[in-house]
């Protein structure tokens, strides 16, 4: 369970971090970095609480959900210089972050009792739904919908492992990180290599 | 209950096409215009499902919800150009599903007991939802705010048509199917003959 | 109860206003406005009770929420000139409806059972999440981000003032007015001073 509960601070700070950091590129002053930071980290989790009817979100009942991504945007505030220097590292802890949320938002909605493509989606929007929040606020639109460097994909992957496992009647903490370490091995090979999905057909390439 | 469950999906499937199509023409691969698809189509009704507590929403819970839209935004992947050249046709079939979300989100809202002021609100929300939603995330100020083509104002009309006939003690798929083409005949009306909505007085018209 | 509900509905009124004065300049027509001035007014009030399980929202069981922003877009509709130079003291107006929404906001979360700190969050999405909204569906990046002027930390002062009465076991009408109170003097200081929170170290002041 700690191992489990210091995985998913660690994605919700990754994923603070990220939105602190557009934060900066917008010129917001801290308090917006700071709400930013808090909706990019929490905003797919709540999504998926909502959905499935666990409300409150668990965001609203633990205190280091709220706390991670305060100290993320203080971070981002005094040091992003160095922060964006960082950034290859940060983008290999997103992609950590993206397989983890994937992984425990299915098995999450797979235990409220929905139906396995509809926990695969909930899944998927746990993962991505901070960051569609975060470039919609900050008047971009979202990243993930430009997923030629592959994004959604590899979230889905780990949905769908926890998934085919969760029918075989195996789940639990171990599964889980396996599941997830597929969709961030999909991510990484993807930025390594430069996949992309298509674009509609007869549309130049850019 | 088949017919009813047949025009739901065609007005599912007319709704992703728009989203899939806004896709195409904002350069998303093809995983953005699914999502993009994905939310059009089913962003009203989980807006609705998650007001009226209807948790988790229709859309988490029955299959062809998901799969339609998946297909319309494969066949806006490899023949948008022709379906663009159908758009007239595809705005005939989009001002169907307005009336009929309009008219089966209301009677959802009043069997789960909202005042009839406050269903019309959601059923509403209900055929617009959708469509706000896939604007705002392909970075667009919802087409609807722009009401001038009348949009909004057909929706309505159906969710008034349907609150009158259940607080007459009336209500079943006939009477939501009337309802629902008050505000299809209305829509075309207003497409037919450009009626508009007057924008605030002393502005000029543009 | 009465004084409570009344200043309620002018907090609902006062929000309504920046929303339909946003749709005038945004040139949106009636039907647009009277939807930017709904969504700003309740927007926050309906998240708050989506995520406190309070469903449906307050803002669907009672009818005055919902013919409250009418009036404003009416008002807005026709004489936007004369309300646009009574801004000023609309701008007194908001900010008495941000501290009192953002404490009557965390006094329903500390009634539902929230714990202390995310109560404060919630009620300062109730405070705030109205105008986020207007924003991002009007196509811009939320007022509230650019908080230098301070629109988020007054909120946060009188959730916080609740939330220490409430421990102590006070609550009651008068002192949810006495913390609206306290945000509402930080915010007409802040404005009367140009108070503003700071930005990223290293970037220029604009």
């Amino acid at each position: 369970m700690i191992a489990s509960a210091v995985l998913d601070l660690v994605g919700i700070f990754v994923f603070a971090i990220s939105g602190a950091l557009l934060g900066v590129r917008k010129r917001l002053d801290v308090v917006g970095m700071a709400v930013l930071a808090e909706i990019t980290a929490l905003g797919g989790g709540i999504l998926r609480d909502l959905v499935i009817g666990a409300v409150p979100p668990a965001a609203f009942t633990d205190i280091g959900y709220v706390v991670v991504p305060l100290i993320a945007a203080g971070i981002a505030f005094f040091w992003h210089p160095h922060v964006t220097r960082l950034m290859p590292a940060v983008l290999v802890f997103d992609a950590a972050g993206l397989g983890l949320f994937a992984a425990s938002g299915t098995l999450k909605a797979l235990t409220f009792g929905l139906g396995p493509v509809h926990a695969m989606i909930v899944g998927v929007c746990t993962a991505v739904g901070g960051g569609i929040l975060r470039d919609v606020l900050a008047g971009e639109v979202p990243n993930v919908l430009y997923d030629r460097q592959l994004y959604i994909l590899p979230a889905l992957l780990s949905a769908v492992a926890v998934t085919i496992a969760f029918r075989l009647g195996a789940y639990g903490f171990p599964l889980t990180l396996g599941a997830a370490l597929l969709g961030f091995a999909l991510r990484l090979a993807a930025m390594r290599y430069g996949w992309r999905a298509p674009i509609a057909r007869g549309l130049d390439k850019t």
